[in-house]
This record gives structure tokens, sequence and C-alpha cells, in this order.
């Protein structure tokens, strides 16, 4: 194995093979982004020019400041902040709105940051179920919000909701979901931790009071980076500043903002997503292509005999939850490397980021491949197939 | 202004300047961690070879799980996370020990970070005071706990004392004070962001509870990264795994921790700091001789007639505040270029880090320069001293 240093092998996984991993995909780092990880590494690299009022986001050079303004522009709200994940997003909203006892409607196939979020206020999370096709709708949260005001006498104090899933990347019913939080006068979060950095978002037309995304999964940022804006409504209970007075000192802190901790995400991670930001911002307008890719890669798959796509089709998202328990795991029962053989193969093609050994269920991401790469995929796993006897329409 | 990316200039502080800047010098990269940044820049780098029960720390390619493991022996405790920052430390603490309306002990130098902890959870800080030489002593403490018995009827539920504090870097009687909680049975926490990475620490020894370090600050890391420790009698509460079920589809998220919300420091900068780790072992073996250097520098600087040192001396840390009210400031209030005269001085010099236009109170660190480069900024406050007439011994 090549070792950098003692035991820290090289990676070069995004240099030397098509990745297909469902979560590596959008947060591989632009070439801008690279340099600028190795430029701003130091720890507090972004402290050199650091004046009053002393908060990270209103630093102005490197333009840290600007950034933040052209962030929430981006999405569609008025207010951002950078913080170190997306989970410290839903930590942030979550520590500010639920008490202990308080509930919290998330979908049926939330995050688990998003439950270890409510947990750790002590709140309650209750689900929405699905719909026959797997999407979380609005008339389900409004029914779950009657159930919950029902059974606990209280509505809850928010409702927080993905907008693509982790587990299918199924597009969830945001609009419809924020008209019914609208209905009930709940602050409703959108977990955009799939969506902010590949395609569109705009959060006042979708009706959210918070969004929610990730900078290691979406935005081609190093983790741990995320995104929390809100609206001017909400910024001043998300976003409020420390009111905290030393009894023997009389210190205060001025505006450093108690959820963020302070200032959030200093250093290497927010210049690299400061510098990732301009492709960012072309990438999403090529999301069309982006899931043009991903449907033409889907309808080759189902091409191989048993195969079947979990996830919703046409896919709106290139995340996509596929089924080769009547294909390739048919393989795996008699092989001597079991589900590996599959891995083999693929690697052999240099194709990695399927979880190794599995032939059921199993997920894949084919964001920022190109035509040619999607090709080559599509033919590969033909390849495979056939390679072993199954039938390849 | 050289510019790498539009709106970005090249970083190259630590390369063309000494940098005496009181919170950079421990945190800046070794060639290792620079050469890890770029290799695991990508969003989830380290999640590659993740496999069950799926938690970052428990990752053995990269040889994440041995160096957690590492990590608690290198600072005397049994267990040891990665966070994103000490501030992440310790809000994991104090959410997992302190509820609304409970007191937390803090010094009188306490950092900003520590209140925001204890206000996120509605807690509230009481100040320990210092002695004359702004040492915060373990009979202070005791004193400060009776006091908020007989105010609030209750003992505080966490001591929180930094072991070198950020204003004066003075070192306060950590032994001292955990002998105290420990006769009142209360938890500690011992702040270490200014110690850990750069001299020996043993947690045990010091009679800690829980350590909280700092990865940007003292270990030649990239922001946001820390680390928190505490022994096997807390580790079930704060490190304790998510209880949370789905109502609607029973899910359970097995063993990931709710205060670390599942996986902390992913990415680059725990690689990073993987990285950087060999080199830190190492080099808090040298500390005497850092110590040696601050002495050393503080002596040239005393010889400035006017010049004065807040911090405690002999210094026992790298950090040091100093005074120039009667020296520099003198020159200062005429220049033209008021304060700043001081800045262009240092600049022309290659000296950075010094807090611009400040000549009256301010912080230097000389953690991590050679001898040379001590003698050389001893010599450069020698030499503009005398070109503006203040005599130097």
């Amino acid at each position: 194995m090549k070792q950098m240093i003692e035991g820290i092998e090289v990676r070069a996984r995004e240099e030397l093979f098509i990745n297909v991993n469902p979560i590596q995909a959008a947060g591989r780092l632009t070439p801008e982004a690279m340099k600028a990880t190795l430029s701003y590494g130091d720890g507090y690299s972004t402290c050199d020019w650091c004046g009053k009022p002393f908060r990270l986001d209103k630093i102005r050079r490197p333009p840290i400041s600007e950034f933040h303004v052209e962030l929430a522009k981006f999405v569609g709200m008025d207010q951002a902040r950078v913080v170190p994940g997306a989970r410290r997003g839903f930590q942030a909203v979550v520590s500010s709105l639920v008490e202990k006892g308080d509930s919290v409607v998330v979908s049926s196939l939330a995050h688990y940051t998003e439950f270890l979020a409510v947990e750790v206020v002590g709140g309650v999370v209750k689900e929405v179920p699905l719909n026959e096709r797997n999407i979380v709708t609005g008339e389900n949260t409004a029914r779950k919000i009657e159930k919950v005001k029902r059974e606990t006498g209280k509505l809850p104090k928010l409702i927080m909701i993905d907008h693509f899933d982790y587990m299918f990347g199924n597009e969830h019913d945001l609009r419809a979901i924020a008209k019914v939080a609208k209905d009930y006068a709940i602050p409703f979060l959108a977990n955009c931790a799939y969506s902010i950095g590949v395609m569109p978002i705009n959060g006042r037309e979708m009706g959210a009071d918070f969004l929610v995304g990730s900078g290691h999964k979406s935005f081609a940022s190093p983790a741990p980076s995320g995104i929390v804006a809100t609206t001017n409504e909400w910024a001043d209970k998300v976003f409020r500043t420390t009111q905290m007075v030393g009894d023997v000192t009389e210190r205060k802190f001025g505006i450093k903002e108690v959820e963020m901790m302070g200032c959030t995400l200093m250093g290497a991670n927010l210049i690299a997503m400061m510098a990732s930001f301009p492709r960012v911002r072309e990438r999403v307008k090529l999301w069309d292509d982006e899931v043009k890719k991903i449907n033409y890669f889907v309808g080759e798959f189902l091409k191989i005999e048993g195969n079947r796509v979990l996830s919703e089709t046409p896919r709106k998202h290139t995340l996509a939850k596929v089924d080769t328990t009547r294909s390739f795991d048919n393989i795996a029962r008699t092989h001597k490397r079991r589900g590996f053989f599959l891995s083999d193969e693929l690697k052999n093609r240099r194709i990695v980021g399927e979880f190794p050994g599995a032939t059921r269920q199993w997920k894949l991401n084919t964001y920022g491949l190109t035509w040619d790469q999607i090709r080559y995929l599509a033919q590969a796993f033909h390849d495979i197939a056939k390679k072993y006897g199954i039938e390849v329409a």
C-alpha cells in the first residue's frame, strides 16, 4: 500500500476510479477548493484580518462577509451561516425552538442526524408515513400534525423534512408541506443536504423558514462543512447573540451567536466552500443534464434481467437505490467471493463506490460523471451480467 | 494582491513571515498535515472503507480507530473523540450534564465559547475570581462553590477551568481545582485548548474528568478540529448512544453518539490531525525549550524602557500579554500612522501577528520559532525602540 506518511495511505479514489459512492459524488473538491485547502490549511488561517466586531461572518479579507451575503441569495433566503456539517445546522435550529418533551415532525426517511438533533434537547420525533411511492406529502404531514395534537395536546414545535432523502433520493413535496406548516403556524426546516449545491434551490419560493445544506455532501467542500439559512423573521431567534454577563468580571461577548458557538466554520473548510462557490453556482444550472444521465443509466441498468430500481422513476436525483437480488445476488450465492464478486468485477473496470459485497439492495450516485463515463458505467454492468449468463435485453 | 482564484488571495503568512499571532502559532500545519489535506480534501473522504458499526471512530482504514485509542493515551484519559473545535467539546459535556437554571463554575478568564456552551442549555456561569497574580486557585474555586451553594441552594453541576487562559497564558492550578471538584463530587472539565498538542498533558494525573483540546489552536491541524476526552466513568454519559426509535418506522440508529451528532470530524481535518500526530507527540517533549525561548524573548523585551509584561513571569507558556503604553504608545500618539507605525516597522522586518495598530496592551505567541528567529524578533523590537529614541538597557 502506498503510504504518504506513516500509516496513512494516499487517497486517489477520485483520480483513479469512477466513483459512484452515494454520499461522495457531489462532495469531491473542485481544483479551486483543493488549492484553497492548501493555502488556508493552517489552523486559524481565516483570522489574519479579523477585526471589530470579531465574528467570522463579518471578516472582509478574505471576503467571507461577502460570501455569506451571496450564499443567502444563492439559496433564496435572507441570512446564511456556515456550520460544521448539516447536522450542526439541524442542531442549531432544533436547540433554538424545541424544549424537553416537545414534538418534532420528521420524515419516515429522515436522516439519523435529525433524530440526534432532537434527542440532544430531549424532544420527541414523530415520523410522517410515506405514501405508496415512498414520498412524504403535504396531506400526510397534516395528518401527522393532527395526530400529534390529539395525542399530546400540543402542536409540534418544528417540521423538518428532507428535500431529497438519503435512502431513495426521492423528492418530497416540500411546497405542499410548507403550506401545511404555514396553516398550522409551525416553523418548517427543509433539509437540503442532497440538493443545495447541485440544483437550483429557492427557500423563499419553497416556503421554508430554514434551509440546511451540506458542504461535504453537495457543495464540493471538505468535511465538516454546511450551511444553515433562514428568513429575517427567524434570524433573531436562531442567530440570537449572547446575553451572558460574567458575574465577577461583568464581561460580555458582543455579537457572538449562541447557537453558532461564536465563530463556526473557520479555516480551510470555509475557504474551500468559497473557492468552490463560483463553480457550484454554475453547476446547479446543469442539473437537468445530471438527471438525464442518471435516467439514461437507470434505463440501461434495467435492461439486465432481474434488476430493479427502488427509487422513484423517472429519477429526479442522481442518487438511486437499486435491487439486484434477482440478478447479481443469484451469482453471489454460489460464487466463492460471495457478493464481493461484483465489487471485484467493478473494480477491475475501475469503478468503485457501490457497497462492497452488497448484491441485494444498494445505492449509487452518478453525480458529476461525464456522458462518456455514464455510458462506460452502464456498459460495465451489461458486460458483468453477460459474463455471468444474466440476460441483457 | 495575488489572487489564487477569483477574490481569494494566496495566503502565505507562515511561509513569508515570522508570525507571532497569539492564536495561530501552534495551529500551523506540519508538512504531513498539508499533504494529508490535499489527499483527503474531498468531502466524505474518510468514508471509503466505513463498515459496521458505521461510526467514524471505528473506521480502520485509514487507521482512525487506532488514532482514537492513541489520542486517549496521549492525554492520559480512557476515551477520546474528535470534534469540530474545542467549543464543540465544551458543548457536548455541558449539554450532557447541565440543565436549565443549573450553575457552572468557570474561570474569570474563561474563553467566551465556554460561556456560550452554558448559554445554549440555559445554564448560568459563575466565575471564580483571580488571585492577585491573575491565577485561578483551588481555594478560590472552593469559595465560589460555597457561594453558589449558599445563593442558589444547589451545587454547581460542572467546573470548567482553563489550563492556560487565552488572555495572559497563565497557568491555573488545575490539580488543586481537581481536588476541590472531587471533594464536592462535581465533575471537572479542564480546558486544554492552549496545552494539548504543545506540552505533555496527563488528565488522569491532573484529576480531570474531561479534557478538551483544540486541533487548530495547538495540534497543528486545520479548523475546525478538536478533542474531547474523558474517563470510563463518564464516557457512558457524554458519549451515550442514541435511544431514539422512529414511531412509524421503528428505526434505530445503533451506536451513533448523541452529543457527537453521530460522526463528528470526518474528512481532511481528522486525517490532518492524524498526520500531524507523530510530530505533535515529539514536539510536546520540547516544551521546556519553547518556554526557554519565550523567557529569553521576554527578558530582551523588558530591556526596552517602559515595556511591561502582564502575564506571569517567568513565563510557563509561549503566549504572553505585554504592555507598551509607556514605550511604543508614546510614539504612536504623535506618529502620523498612529499605532500602525509599530505594525509597519515589524512588517518591514518580516514580522506579523501583533494586533495591527495596537500599542498599549497586546499579545504575542512565540511557539515554534527557532532560536534564530527568537533572537531576530527580540533584536527587531530593540531596533525599533532605538529608532524612535526609546532607551534599550
